[in-house]
């Protein structure tokens, strides 16, 4: 199995890491992060969290700019920011910043030319798992958060798959992706028209419906710019009521869509991860 | 006085807002990051704590990847973070990363064709302060720090400032420029072949001097690329021994020159300046 660590920066005791390895899923290089806490250095298996990036981001903006590291360090978790789409010359692309490269969606593709490498649904549920499980010092214990696009792909994970992850988080999810212009956009291309394709990534439509019951906790800023057409908090909301599901949706006052937003909230979310990682 | 805002992001019940404005000094327009603590909102005037950058940053490095924000709400401090050069069409530039644009070094050129620009000592010395504390709800206690060459900035601003700021802190500071490569080249461009002219710019040079004791701070991570032929804090802690200078340096096993080091320790750095800005 190709790995290749590209960086290493050592972090509040700790180890942020980056590396490049072949996907078998995604049929492409890929790269990914991964901060190690200082608990690992002696051996100790910590849990990871996965961090899933929203639209045009990478495996580096987490690491760089929102300050989890500290309180990963403390925590003991390891955290795991993959990059969100599959890269490079031969993978299909679309002029727009919301399709295409960066723009993975977390789904796997069912319609060319996008079926060839945007499987990202079984990327970050199972080969990426998988990998970081057979390399590094962590347990099987897994939770799961992101931002925008990439707190709608935290949310899906976790909703369809209640056995595996401890607990769920999102910062500025996009909630119901089929009924805004971000979602129908890239469902319609990597899923197709046939709208009964979509539901499966639908975190407010998944919800409804939910049995398993991972717990939520969702981070929403009141002036975020993409609240009204892209988010729609107040429909994920109304699923949770209407299934009992524990889901808790703060709105932050003054707060936007950017990492300064993320940045100041970080703590609680992996606080709340830590303690049900520790169950 | 031109001033005009470019972006605000809410952080930690704070704001970081970025601005352009005219510089008289540096001739030509300027960038400047400034974070304003919570307790500014109620009109409460706070001290400011100046941000230098190091080669090739800009006003957003520092805010970006920090996370110093946290800190300063909790302490009540502003942070202003300039460019770290003069910039745009018609300014003097140079191939080299370590010359010119993002590279002003913070003194005062003297020679053609830099001195009609690059007037970074008075820009961060005298300009930009008197701009800051007329327009923000701030008081005239002032420290400041800096990473690299903006390490190397504030160690000599404080030195040969010793009645304006508090305390000075650096992060892997160029601790004696004129006897490394980094610094040859920007003095001889900025300030000519004499290297009297140099002396002034120095900051262990002005250390074994120094009267005034402005307390001084620096951290050095031991994995640093740059440690031994650029940076030299053993030369600037033998400054301090034979002038009795008030530094404290930890050396740090590990780190490196990047942000990550920094964030790790800008904790360590605020609680230093707020301790000092607070008597």
């Amino acid at each position: 199995m190709s790995l290749e660590i590209t960086s290493v920066n050592k972090s509040f005791c700790g180890w942020t890491k980056h590396y490049t390895h072949r996907s078998t899923a995604l049929n492409c290089d890929m790269r990914f992060a991964i901060y190690l806490p200082p608990q690992t250095a002696n051996g100790q298996k910590v849990p990871v969290l996965y961090w899933l990036s929203g639209l045009t981001c990478t495996d580096e903006n987490f690491m760089q700019k929102a300050g989890a590291q500290r309180i990963a360090a403390e925590l003991g978790v390891a955290i795991v920011a993959p990059d969100t789409s599959p890269r490079g010359v031969g993978v299909a692309d679309d002029d727009g910043y919301d399709l295409g490269q960066g723009a993975g969606f977390y789904v796997n593709a069912t319609q060319a030319p996008w079926n060839r490498h945007y499987q990202m649904y079984d990327y970050v549920m199972n080969e990426l798992p998988q990998l970081i499980e057979a390399t590094f010092p962590v347990s099987d214990k897994r939770s799961v958060f992101g931002h925008s696009m990439g707190g709608h792909g935290a949310l899906v994970l976790a909703l369809r798959n209640p056995d595996t992850f401890q607990s769920a988080s999102a910062f500025s999810p996009i909630g119901n992706p089929v009924d805004c212009s971000w979602g129908q956009k890239a469902f319609a291309a990597y899923l197709g028209k046939d709208k009964g394709a979509w539901a499966d990534y639908d975190a407010s439509l998944l919800m409804r419906k939910a049995k398993g019951a991972v717990p939520v906790l969702v981070d929403q800023g009141e002036a975020d710019d993409f609240l009204e057409e892209q988010l729609k908090p107040e429909t994920l909301e109304a699923s949770a009521k209407e299934s009992g599901y524990p889901l808790k949706l703060n709105r932050r006052e003054g707060y936007d869509h950017s990492y300064y937003f993320i940045a100041s909230f970080v703590e609680d979310h992996l606080r709340f991860h830590a303690k049900h990682l520790a169950t």
